[in-house]
């Protein structure tokens, strides 16, 4: 019989996606889930988008260029212009998702066995990237005392080795929901420099801010042009999770020549996708604003009811749509599973993301979960006082 | 400034599509090109595919689950059987093209520096997926004397080391037109049984054969189910390149197990194209029969105009839509650049793809090109026209 991979063997399976068969036995016992553990939005897609692919007329569904269709990229400088990103057209590859993009990045700056730097907790997913890359991630422990502020640089300066190729960001967080101020930003740009590093920054929540803080893009640091690369998404801008087109964004054209290779490989992206990603730049403003304002207040409610727990810890997010809450349990993996196999008030559940796969050190996070407030504040008040009330069940046990 | 990967350098430029610049110059100059260089039908996309996107009415544009939709794998399993293969929906990931279906299954069964054996030529981002993947390809020559008929198993079995992990081929071949038969595929079978190998089938042409010559998939071999995986795509299928979707195929549980956790990482394919590429599984057969009785008549066309030529050796394509052929040139490369950069014969020329990039070995099908017959007959009849006039002008040089 032949043998799978030691790299498919070392993949991780997705901490949110793990607990699914057990939401299977919830729903089977009649139960109502609140999913507080994915971050698939229920904010809808703007129309724009929608119609644009209901009317995209054609007789052949073509391939389009592999760093997606030169319109699109057009419109994106122009929209990336507008947020003050000196982005051009050859600056930016579509990709298939920011998933694809990252594997672009790290295909293209890291070969096997090289490092990245990572603050944890970060987004599960990278684990899967580096390790289908052939790439070790070597996390710095960012702190829920401090709202996962960036870790001292000295943190990252000790981790620092010859293969050491890249940092990794997420701003704003997930899981965290932190916002980089531009003081940690400009630490950062200073350290890759220093070590001709390249610094990779998961922007795709960069709109998600909720206190009038100003989210500083890798893209607008004078000087960093060569070592900073972009990861966007239409994923949560939009609400179009399944469209999966995002980009590899850079100034180093060395880099982007090299990513482009990766992309011509596979060909390129999805055609509808693009075709709605496109139609979607012309989202009047007011979407946004009622979306933010929206999450600003599922934020509020879901810091003010958790905050009503008693032993819980949790640092309020300032962007993004997540947030890391430490519970008075002590392994909130066998608590996450028992809320759905074992647990109902009068018949309803919560699903949570236990917070250790967000973690890439052994045993760190372990009484953490990650919510996401992707629900109705209703939602989200009923699934919190769920969550209170099987916490003290729980611990009786 | 910090450095490009390894890997990245050796990412190979894709051999299609590294032309294009020479293209964009005849093009500038006011000359037709004759396209025979891409894989891109203009074979219309049936009309159920593309009404079903029109009439996808949702409100969020969600994730799918990551082996795609339940509905879609359900219908294609049934699709396979009406095929008489055996599939069942567990044996089915959809992936974002059958370029994603080949990472998956590269990953999931080769580390660093393990060997994938590939008959020579062949597709040639297998390279750029192998080497993504940090794999290497070792290659077994196939001639064109026996019109790329699958090589001796002694062949193979020479080159078979412990870091040996599959043997990957393409069935109708991309760029042979080769269809292996049932006695071949066999003597394969008996080979990755005996070394404990996986058989990765390239299959998308599955249904591109022209001369009542049955195709032999991987997944009909009684025995053979821990060792098959096959790739499927519906880009050429229904002439819908642009849909980007896919999958990967097995009967092996465990690298089913270990595929998933690379499709979870990058959470979902795309949703509109599976939408559509679900309403494809009802295209009427007569769209088949209309589609393979054109192509039989242009495959028979191309090969009666390339005879005419003194000096052209060309083997009659079984399956597929491309042919390798001989030219009485000494470099294909330079020929091929030449007709974009310097010939027109009345505002006309032609655009081949020099096949020595469908090589791994150094060095060998440098006089050749793949011909892509995916014009009307009569653009094939004076395509072949056009680069039989620019062979004796630029012999004359």
């Amino acid at each position: 019989m032949p043998k799978i991979s030691n790299k498919g063997q070392k993949m991780p399976e997705s901490p949110i996606r793990k607990l699914v068969p057990y939401s299977e036995i919830a729903k089977k016992k009649g139960n109502k889930v609140y999913h507080l553990n994915i971050g698939q939005p229920d904010i809808k897609t703007p129309e724009v988008a929608m119609n644009a692919v209901k009317n995209f007329d054609i007789e052949v569904l073509e391939y389009s260029h592999s760093a997606g269709f030169e319109s699109y990229r057009t419109k994106l400088s122009q929209f990336y212009k507008n947020q003050g990103l000196p982005i051009e057209v050859e600056d930016i590859i579509i990709s298939t998702g920011g998933s694809e993009a990252l594997l672009f990045a790290m295909g293209s700056t890291m070969d096997h066995e090289d490092e990245i730097i990572i603050p944890e907790p970060f987004y599960a997913n990278y684990n899967g990237f580096s390790t289908a890359s052939g790439v070790t991630v070597v996390p710095v422990i960012s702190s829920i005392d401090t709202g996962f502020a960036l870790p001292p640089i000295a943190d990252f300066e000790k981790l620092i080795t010859p293969k050491t190729k890249a940092i990794l960001i997420c701003n704003p967080g997930n899981p965290t929901g932190y916002l980089y101020s531009k003081e940690e930003i400009m630490q950062l740009a200073e350290l890759v420099k220093k070590h001709d590093l390249f610094l990779i920054a998961d922007e795709v929540y960069r709109e998600f801010t909720y206190d009038g803080d100003v989210h500083y893009s890798v893209m607008n640091i004078p000087g960093l042009e060569e070592n900073a690369i972009m990861i966007d998404s239409v994923s949560k801008r939009y609400s179009m999770c399944g469209a999966r087109i995002g980009c590899i964004v850079s100034k180093n054209k060395e880099l982007m020549a090299t990513a482009m290779k990766f992309a011509q490989a596979r060909l390129s992206p999805p055609t509808f996708a693009q075709v709605a990603s496109e139609a979607a730049l012309d989202t009047p403003q007011s979407y946004f604003d009622d979306v933010i304002s929206e999450y600003r207040e599922r934020r509020d409610t879901l810091i003010t009811e958790l905050n009503k727990i008693e032993g819980v810890k949790v640092a309020t997010p300032k962007g993004a749509f997540y947030c890391i809450a430490e519970l008075p349990i002590e392994n909130a993996d066998d608590f996450a599973r028992w809320l759905l196999e074992s647990y109902d008030l009068d018949g309803e559940t919560v699903m949570v993301a236990p917070a250790a796969g967000f973690y890439s050190t052994p045993g760190v996070g372990m009484n953490q979960v990650r919510i996401a407030y992707v629900l109705k504040k209703e939602d989200l008040v009923q699934a919190v006082y769920i969550l209170k009330a099987a916490i003290t069940t729980y611990n009786a046990k």
